[in-house]
């Protein structure tokens, strides 16, 4: 029954801020610039992000990022050259949402809250055909050299886990039936999350 | 390596025809109510499909019945009451496809291609909330009772395999990228298969 996943209520989870993170680059073209230059020096890019699932209510909830109250992603991020996936992904949520020493890294050592990330199944790929911003759910017709390939993994969160945000930007817990048929505002990769999941029967602890 | 799967040239397959299967209701309506109907009687009615991919020139398709020229669907119908989903399937693919006795049968023997179905993982779960045409790949809030639930199951398929099919249908072979975004065409469920197949990595026999 691998095909079944406990999920937690979003009370559950202790959210706290940490220090700001800047964006890498200012503007999409720089990261696209960023992007072809990296692709010059080390090949094609390797992403990788978390779904990370909850519930409210008995509905499902993905935690997702938004930044200066515009646009929406993932926690996660691209992999140094080399870099194993699963490892790396580990190393990018905390990086994003781990508690720094202090406050809420105390409360989870007091309160014996594990770490670490459960990491699931892949849940897409999604493929960048060019230096530009649209990317496929498979390689295009005669694309032979992807500039960039971003796998989706489940994230299964345990029972109880603090995380950190940082203060440019916000956690929300976005319902899967506002994300659905709704590519307009959450855009193509995010609104199909609710496609990605429908297989797994979630149980709502 | 579970998420690695081979793909099979189009031109491995043969196709033949067999007698029409006439359309079970007339109407869209007629459907609905058969659902009521069941439902009073049985409850959910549990429908299955599946998803029967090959390659062409390297990029994957996907096969499709098309009906009276108009409208798409994947080979699969609803279960009886009580039926266990992977031998229902297989019933249902067979029903719809394989060979019956005469010329086509007799070639399968007589190459020894089997025609047993390989039944992959479940892709993707579609929720019927009410006797409606409408639905969703989730169960919505506040619906404690849906009245209809589809699953897409991945059919693996074999490097050879005859295919027979009804004189009023065609058996069409979709590439992705006809299916991805293109839900004005082929509906909400044809056109996310794109995002459900993305996670798996095909080798292109």
């Amino acid at each position: 029954m691998s095909n079944t996943i406990n999920l937690y209520p979003l009370s559950n989870f202790t959210f706290s801020t940490k220090e700001s993170q800047p964006e890498e680059d200012p503007s999409v073209a720089a990261r696209l610039q960023r992007l072809q230059n990296n692709y010059e020096d080390y090949g094609m890019r390797h992403t990788v992000e978390g779904v990370l699932v909850v519930h409210d209510h008995g509905h499902p909830h993905i935690l997702m990022l938004q930044i200066a109250n515009a646009f929406f992603k993932l926690p996660g991020d691209y992999l140094k050259p080399g870099e194993e996936e699963i490892q790396g992904l580990k190393a990018r949520l905390d990086e994003r949402l781990a508690p720094t020493p202090g406050t809420a890294f105390q409360f989870t050592e007091q309160h014996g809250i594990d770490n670490d990330w459960e990491i699931g199944d892949c849940l897409a790929q999604w493929w960048r055909p060019n230096f530009e911003t649209f990317m496929y759910p498979f390689v295009p017709a005669h694309i032979t050299k992807p500039k960039e390939c971003k796998k989706l993994y489940l994230v299964q969160m345990p029972e109880r886990k603090v995380l950190a945000v940082p203060k440019n930007m916000k956690l929300l817990a976005i319902p899967l039936f506002e994300l659905y048929d709704n590519a307009a505002r959450y855009g193509p990769q995010l609104s199909a999350i609710p496609h990605l999941l429908s297989r797994y029967n979630f149980i709502y602890q």
